[in-house]
């Protein structure tokens, strides 16, 4: 790959980015534990993000319109509550616990490989989030971005071709001017058969299935942002 | 107005934050000065921007699929070249020519305006430039945005409801919670009409027709970014 032709990132956020694993785990418990429960956090957590794909699939395949995914994270919410003895929370509390995947924190290496790769290429989300989704982990991170792209700009989810090609073109790029950076080789193998360039960066601490090296075919294989960064030439 | 139910100012750009004339102007004449045009540049801004209501109309009436403002751009270009002896441009001139929208500088007040209300306020263009356009001004004028909205995330043109509902709407914020800022009078009582809450912007030196003070009821008047940052107490 020529790093030179590449002049946009862009970035899978759950997972690659941010710790969604520990972080919806910590805001749970800050939120359910006051009332009085006292469950398994990261049992919660998994339970919760082992909705994320059947919950998608409903919109990919055109059962369900297209819903942002706060919208799919509060159904996957419900379905997943009653096995942790949380039937009676109120529609509030229910609310503000649907927002803690906005309250998620990047992981340590985040912030000085971005910081490098910002000078040299446009960065975007390329993510399932939607888009007040980003903002607010965008402040919380301090992670300055040029526009947020992804599910939301094209009405559709990951690993649809039309998520990816929207982003290329929302600036005006070829698809092979454009690097999928992610923590999941399933989501770089779907970018790649567009003819984006694709980097992979190691999570094995995502969760269980974290992967610690890529199962397809990449351009980079980079064990953090600030590797990343040094494997561009940024 | 109650500043503290606001949560994000939605920025008008073209005129409220760059100057498109003098902009516009520097840039065509830095590209076909050298191949020996010399041509009133101001005028010849002033004809392209002249094509502007004209060509987003035909979007907002239905005649024309909706079309990124780089493309209606390139078509108004087309329309006013031959009044200024530019017919034989070639293709790869014409093509850098439009971008010279890309290449826009901001007011001298908007930079230590923009600084103080970020701190308090999300920021979004709402412009009906598109997202690699936008893009451009902003890495250009360091413009800090959260995310860009407007006209391409809406699929029509302002002042269409569509795009400043869709705006508020990316956010999860109700209208009331926005602030549209404008320097011109219709963009701020199209918002207006909607719930949004307004602030005009004095430009008096945009073009001929720039506005000194709002001609519609606003919520704020301001000489400034910072004369507003003074106003919304940020």
């Amino acid at each position: 790959m020529q790093p030179a032709t590449v002049k946009a990132l862009f970035f899978d956020v759950f997972g690659t980015m941010v710790d969604w694993r520990r972080g919806v785990a910590r805001e749970a418990r800050t939120l359910l534990a006051p009332l009085g429960h006292d469950i398994d956090w990261i049992a919660f957590a998994d339970a919760w993000r082992g909705e994320y794909q059947p919950a998608m699939e409903e919109v990919r395949d055109g059962r369900l319109p297209f819903s942002r995914l706060d919208v799919l994270h509060r159904r996957m919410l419900d379905r997943v509550r009653p096995k942790f003895g949380l039937e009676r929370l109120e529609e509030a509390t229910l609310a503000e616990l649907t927002l803690a995947w906005h309250r998620l924190d990047a992981w340590d290496d985040v912030k000085p490989g971005f910081a490098r790769l910002r000078e040299r290429f446009l960065m975007a989300p390329l993510s399932n989030g939607n888009i007040s989704l980003q903002v607010d982990l965008a402040r919380r991170n301090d992670f300055r971005w040029d526009a947020i792209l992804g599910a939301e700009i094209a009405g559709d989810y990951k690993p649809k071709p039309r998520v990816y090609l929207a982003a290329a073109e929302a600036l005006a790029l070829a698809p092979a001017q454009c690097l999928m950076v992610a923590a999941h080789s399933s989501d770089l193998a779907a970018a790649a058969a567009l003819g984006l360039r694709t980097a992979h960066v190691a999570r094995p601490d995502e969760s269980p299935r974290g992967e610690a090296a890529p199962t397809v075919a990449v351009d980079i294989a980079a064990k953090s942002f600030v590797d990343l960064a040094d494997k561009l030439g940024a």
